[in-house]
């Protein structure tokens, strides 16, 4: 049974105030859920129908779990269709020392407004091996529920770090090549790409700021091959993943 | 002013079966409407504030326009943030004869779900110069409001052809080679691409359906670059753009 005051407990964490203030995130499904409990994230409780309950035993023991009803679920779950399984999890700290981005592949975020795009970025950065990403302060919350949903799970192996990104480029002890995705930038597929470095990634419809632009060192953009009029731009998380795709490539 | 009859009616085609009653669709902003206007699509009726209204009298001479309020506007808007106008327009004949597709790079769509995934296709296809895209019947609808707004304009220079794929493919009088976006399919960055052909991507949860796999003469997968777990997929939108970019990197 699912009390009134849990009800509104969980939906609070759908808004950016309430999880800061409690420390706590929710996501949803049999996939994340389980990946979750097999991390070393911090589950706080599981509210799940018996069904999920009856299968998942192994991995539960330690958990705290609510069993309910697939109506009760609908009243504290926020996605269309809400499947089998939702956990209350506490905010990580991530306290990151810039040291340890050292001999890594980076992402920056400028200013990432829209949640899909985020997780989706998230997921795609995980798939290519990138451990971390800074974003930010603008970059809309990492732990949003559509973000985490987008993530497919992929925000367990990521680590999202948010910050002042001009103070960020400013007190760094160390000099990495810092490419930045420009409409005019140098063709992508036409230079030698490290297997570390930064790479900024800018606003939906404004790009890069113009404060940020002075610390890249290598503008790049991705070709368009229409032979006439096209598209005006990628779509973020797209440009993001064919310029990560590209690093790769070259190194494999 | 908006009648009540008027709201009811654009409201409406948000659903599938009032825009294939009516052969109509709705688009909105300055951006894709005022592309709209400058091209070969028959625009309906616009629906714009004074502001848009002035800023646009070029454009707009041969259209039937209603100047409404920013209140009104948002009776009829499905956006979070409606934005000065909205546009009825038809839904164009789009009989394309398959001969059309013998010498072209196409995208074929099995049972994309999202809006969000089609749009951002439908963008990325333009970018990349790909004219057609060549759905399956259970792919969401391409005049469905989120997936217009998602291609920002480039439903315009895209065609999207609906169709039963088996029959479509059992049917083609040339015989293309078919690429198809397996998760056992051989490393796309070792192989040597064409610059014609057919590149299937699967359904965002299953993949390529069963009796399509038949059709696929090269699988091909992106490969991931993670050291011990990783994301098990990336999105398929994102999935269909590293793989249009490699298709376009090797021709440049």
């Amino acid at each position: 049974m699912l009390s009134k005051n849990s009800i509104k407990h969980i939906n609070s964490l759908n808004l950016n105030k309430f999880r800061n203030r409690n420390k706590l995130f929710v996501a949803e499904g049999p996939k994340i859920v389980g990946e979750l409990l097999r991390s070393p994230f911090d589950v706080e409780s599981v509210y799940a129908v018996g069904k999920w309950i009856k299968k998942n035993k192994s991995i539960t023991e330690k958990t705290e779990i609510t069993e309910i009803s697939e109506q009760e679920l609908k009243r504290i779950s926020s996605l269309k269709a809400p499947n089998q399984v939702l956990a209350v999890v506490n905010i990580p700290d991530t306290k990151t020392d810039n040291d340890s981005l050292k001999n890594e592949l980076v992402l920056v975020l400028d200013d990432i407004n829209d949640p899909g795009n985020l997780g989706t970025i998230i997921r795609t950065a995980d798939w290519f091996g990138v451990r971390y990403v800074v974003c930010s302060n603008n970059t809309v919350d990492a732990y949003n529920p559509k973000v985490i949903q987008a993530t497919m799970g992929s925000f367990i192996r990521v680590k999202t770090i948010y910050t002042d990104l001009n103070k960020f480029f400013t007190n760094l002890s160390f000099t990495p090549p810092v490419f930045g995705a420009l409409l005019k930038g140098k063709n992508i597929f036409k230079m030698e790409l490290p297997s570390e470095g930064f790479i900024i990634i800018g606003n939906e419809s404004k790009g890069i700021s113009g404060n940020l632009k002075q610390f890249i060192t290598h503008p790049v953009m991705i070709p368009s091959f229409a032979q006439i009029e096209s598209a005006e731009s990628l779509n973020a998380s797209v440009a993001t993943s064919i310029i990560l795709a590209e690093f790769r490539r070259q190194q494999f």
